[in-house]
């Protein structure tokens, strides 16, 4: 198969001031969770992208000196010559591959917490942390803007030594630079304060330093925002934004363009699809004769060709699509369109990030595993043996299994219990704003279905018996889990009612089997994640008055990591869903639930007709059980092993690596008491 | 001076099984922030501890498998040979100094997120991440059983190959060993669960083969909790404890024993005090002939003597005290007791921890910059000249740069607006609950009353003039913060409020002033720790209705990271006070405060007299902005710097560190543009 012609303008090489990009496709700067702490790991991700056919990459944002310091959310950093070698492994295996490498600057201002590096930040005037650590900014004096650009000018030539072919001034984002920039921000009352001439001042010297220090070699890139802010109808109200863009629109080699929100920029699928930032920023092109690049988790090349047709931007940049795969690019090319990836928009990336540990992916599982592991996410190691390999389940973990198994060559069985493939994946999926976690499904199906070595049996439920029976050197169980109709109370599970009250108790699998509760419900959320949320909006739909009740004092917590934390409370309010948090739920008799609050204040009593209790899950392990129960593992005629939610649940990102474990693992020599690369200090036999 | 015969029995040697410590001062394991990211800012700091006489020094807890990662909280690990030769560089500095060296090993269990290594965690059954992580753990087999305790030998073996004299099983803080032990958590049916007998199985199987493979060597301890919950009352809950301890008592050579609720083992000073530990756990030492070891917050000799002498325990164990002053022994053993830095329990160095940074210390600046920064707590650089240092306030930033400036020898004037010394300090200490965070002013109040080298100049408020006039080489500006009267909205500073009503509208400076609302109040927190809860306290304790409002969902949101923010809602909430979280405060006419629900909810109104504003500070610098607008900094005849709160106005720890920086740095070649030596992976020439 080769590219379909309709694509070939995704292929054009493109000119950024003295360096030229072999094609459109852009790795634009993202977090990895990795920074400088994990060098190595770093490098072997991005180099897997070069692979891929990204023709720019772009590391994340690096850090220009110590008094810009993001930990626990980890950086890169361009502090000193440490640096410069553990970036020129990146730009080495970028470069091998025929892509530019880029390095995104960064000041953080009041957003960096210096928390690791224990200097005060620096920012337009004394403000609170924006992350909401007890630590104000120091209002930068005439010397504090002369260190700043003397430090920005260095990381510059330290990333050019490095062997960076594009260099970014970062101006948005509500960092440092685009505080200068800002109306309501910059309260200065010097040259770098009050005319919209004196707030891009820093910007444009910035833009003008990093060209005389490193122009000769390196195109300068300046990512900034094409909007002011999002008004509450979605309309974009641009204020300065176009008077600015046009007084520095010549200047830079390159434009980075994203938008004021951030949570639309960044926006998970539930809330935001492909291309979302057009409407804010689709102007941009006309005012600057310099190439353009803006994200969208563009996964269709259509959409991207139309982009680009239309004069929307020159270069696809993308994000989320790199990560979820990072071969996006040459599989357009050779026309093997059904094999791309597509990111789900779950956002398990951000929120390793967010969390301080490198990031994971839903639908990649090779994702940070490139040098610790050894793995690859179109390269595996072919089979060790003729063996045949019996999974049990089709969900996430067990269609990923079947899928990096069917492609190290290994006869699989996949027995599915149900006719749908794809376990919680297919049915998540079906829920209120969760249709693109299909992808994880479809994907795989798409997959297997061209592997003749792979068999899939549906409506095959297997018994105890019926495993023993088939002829299997490996079986691998991932039956999934259920959801519980109890409380945990941070010791073991209780319930919450007995008696006739419990046929007024439902889980979110019942939910998702149609069985629908009638009347007012309460919906309680002890599981913290999405699911309470898109339970609670779905039986709101159906008409029904809905209390979302947390033992957490945030509704959804952990989505705070995902960054739709915010935007899922304000769509419940909005659909009419009462919110209670900090509150546990100790008993409902199918007309009261009684609450307590988790502080020890009063208790309530809200009058509902069910009750769905969103809290954990129970591992589908019995046929594990039952054929341990038969036989030893000694005794077995096969491995057995447990994979996905069947063996401990967790999200879907968890299973789909699990299964992927699985497959990579299976008859190689892996030292289970040793089972990580660990990119990590070796002191070797330095004395402190 | 010598040691006072009092404390003789401190600097007792102990036999330990086959190792003895040289005293009866042992540094308890305790986190550090820094773990296996940064092995050389670990050995050092350990190595200062060693220094300062402590006869047992152990390390935070190690993981001894992958399957147990903790990240983004920073851990040891006894993994492979880069861990053994990382704990080498601490053992070596330990035994230089004649301790004794230790090392806890754990694993983790539900409370583990294994977000770093991604292998499932294990614990007793399926159970919820304890942290909130959307991630259950495996319920473990016998075969799981039989990997954790390979596992936990390897990692004994791999502690005694990197030299430490002491290895721990650690079976309490609600991790894997201790979920076996608990009679609600282990509801296993197989020989691990169900009888008492059965619950112990495991941990008397992991004492017993440690010993087998390092007891020759190596002592065992058992970390261990002496009563099960503490009871409303505050009485001790000791459930099946002392049962459990009499089976095991005479296996291990010592018992480490802390308590059930953590909040109270690590509580806060202000919730607190020295030796709490005591009425739940002073029975342990009556029923076992080894050694024991216990906490409790001990920073005076005479109690710690009373704990030895009454037979409460034989150890003085310390992890916050030996953070605070890492020479307190050695100040003990030289009579040098007015030199000792008293833990003020406001558990920052926790805070660092818990977001994942290496740890600081509000009372020891040099804790964590022992490698990276060359500081040492007691030993600092001669001064480089005969220059005279003129320090402009003496609250926490300016009573510390005089300290250190003393003891390089520098010429001093510290000169003070008001009769106190402290500044805020002083101020806050007499706040409800706070009185121990005073120390930060006694110790450096008494360290300089005994320097001839620094003037001190109470209620002298110094004018530009004055300062221009001073015949001084350095000044320093220390001149702290004022609290505003307005809220941050994220961009910048807006008044609730106008005219008349501007009078009923306090700050915490108002309330520190003794100037006090008479009638309902109502506090906004706009800053997120400690200081709005402390306000509603004292306000509440005038008898007036108080209402606390706060944007964030939680209260004292930050007081989460230093393990007091469930303690603080509920003791507001035992004081009656009303609490309004997720609210923004956007007008106050004098009579009425109308506040937003920051997901855009209904807006509501609430009648109070007053409100007291705890939102941001605006650094007092006109000072230094006088001197600066009076003369360019290169003709001034002084170098002029300002620290503290007047420069990036944060928590009293980062004022402490400003001015011991000032101090070190002042007259020293530090590069401005390269301030920190980076622990981290230096790649050299190694391709990936």
């Amino acid at each position: 198969m080769g590219r379909d012609s309709r694509y070939d303008i995704l292929f054009e090489p493109v000119q950024i001031g003295p360096v030229t990009a072999p094609n459109r496709f852009y790795q634009v700067p993202h977090c990895t969770g990795m920074g400088w702490q994990y060098p190595r790991t770093l490098a072997a991700m991005r180099k897997v992208k070069a692979q891929g056919g990204w023709g720019v990459i772009c590391t994340e944002y690096n850090s220009i000196h110590p008094s810009s310091d993001d930990l626990p959310h980890p950086y890169a950093s361009l502090w000193d010559d440490s640096d410069v070698r553990a970036h020129a492994l990146m730009t080495d295996a970028v470069h091998e591959h025929g892509s530019l490498a880029a390095a995104e600057l960064w000041y953080g201002g009041a957003n960096s917490n210096n928390l690791f590096s224990r200097l005060p930040s620096m920012d337009v005037d004394s403000r609170p942390n924006t992350k909401g650590h007890p630590y104000q900014t120091r209002a930068m004096d005439k010397q504090d803007i002369r260190d700043l650009r003397r430090w920005h000018r260095k990381a510059a030539l330290r990333a050019r030594d490095a062997g960076f072919d594009v260099v970014y001034v970062y101006a948005t984002h509500g960092y440092l630079i685009s505080n200068f920039l800002h109306p309501r921000v910059n309260t200065r009352s010097d040259e770098y304060g009050g005319s919209l001439e004196n707030r891009v001042r820093l910007t444009r010297e910035l833009i003008q330093e990093t060209k005389d220090a490193v122009g000769d070699r390196c195109a300068v890139a300046v990512r900034f925002s094409a909007d002011e802010e999002i008004g509450e109808d979605g309309q974009p109200i641009y204020g300065e934004r176009r008077e600015m863009f046009e007084m520095l629109s010549d200047l830079p080699d390159l434009w980075d363009i994203n938008i004021a929100d951030y949570s639309v920029e960044m926006g998970v699928s539930r809330f935001t699809k492909e291309a979302a930032l057009e409407p804010y920023m689709h102007w941009v092109k006309s005012v600057t004769d310099k190439p353009v690049v803006t994200v969208g988790r563009f996964t269709s090349p259509d959409t991207m060709v139309s982009q680009v047709r239309r004069g929307i931007t020159d270069f696809i940049g993308a994000a989320r699509p790199s990560i979820a795969d990072p071969y996006l690019p040459k599989k357009i090319e050779e026309g093997r369109l059904s094999a791309i990836r597509e990111c789900i928009g779950c956002n398990v990336c951000y929120a390793s990030d967010s969390i301080g540990v490198p990031i994971r992916c839903s639908q990649n599982p090779t994702m940070g595993e490139e040098w610790r592991k050894g793995w690859h996410p179109e390269i595996l190691r072919k089979k060790s043996s003729e063996a045949r390999v019996l999974i049990v389940g089709a969900g996430a973990a067990g269609l990923e299994a079947a899928r990096a198994l069917g492609v190290r060559g290994y006869d699989v069985l996949l027995a599915e219990a149900s006719r749908e493939l794809g376990g919680r994946v297919s049915r998540e999926a079906a829920l209120p704003g969760m249709s693109e976690y299909i992808r994880v499904k479809d994907y795989r199906e798409q997959q297997l279905i061209e592997m003749p070595n792979v068999e899939i049996y549906r409506e095959s439920p297997l018994t105890v018996d019926d495993i023993l029976a088939v002829e299997a050197d490996h079986v691998a169980i991932a039956t999934g889990a259920t959801w519980r109709k109890e409380c945990f109370d941070e010791e073991r599970f209780v319930p919450v009612t007995e008696g006739a009250a419990l046929s007024r108790v439902f889980t979110p699998d019942d939910i998702m089997d149609g069985k629908l509760p009638d009347g007012p419900t309460l919906v309680f959320d002890g599981d913290g994640y999405y699911m309470a949320s898109v339970i609670a909006e779905k039986i709101r739909a159906q008409g029904h008055a809905v209390t979302l009740v947390t033992p957490s004092d945030s509704v959804s917590d952990w989505a705070g990591k995902t960054s739709e934390r915010w935007r899922i409370r304000t769509h419940l309010l909005r659909l009419g869903v009462e919110v209670l948090p900090s509150k546990s739920l100790v008993q409902f008799d199918g007309e009261i639930a009684e609450l307590e609050c988790t502080y020890g204040g009063p208790s309530v009593t809200v009058p509902v007709a069910n009750t769905v209790m969103v809290t954990a899950r129970k591992p589908n392990d019995s046929l594990y059980r039952g054929v341990l129960g038969r036989m030893s593992p000694e005794d077995l005629p096969f491995s057995l092993r447990r994979i996905g939610d069947c063996d401990a649940p967790a999200i879907i990102a968890a299973a789909v690596y699990a299964g992927h474990r699985y497959a990579q693992e299976l008859e190689e020599a892996v030292d289970e008491d040793i089972p990580l690369k660990h990119d990590r200090v070796d002191v070797g036999q330095q004395p402190i």
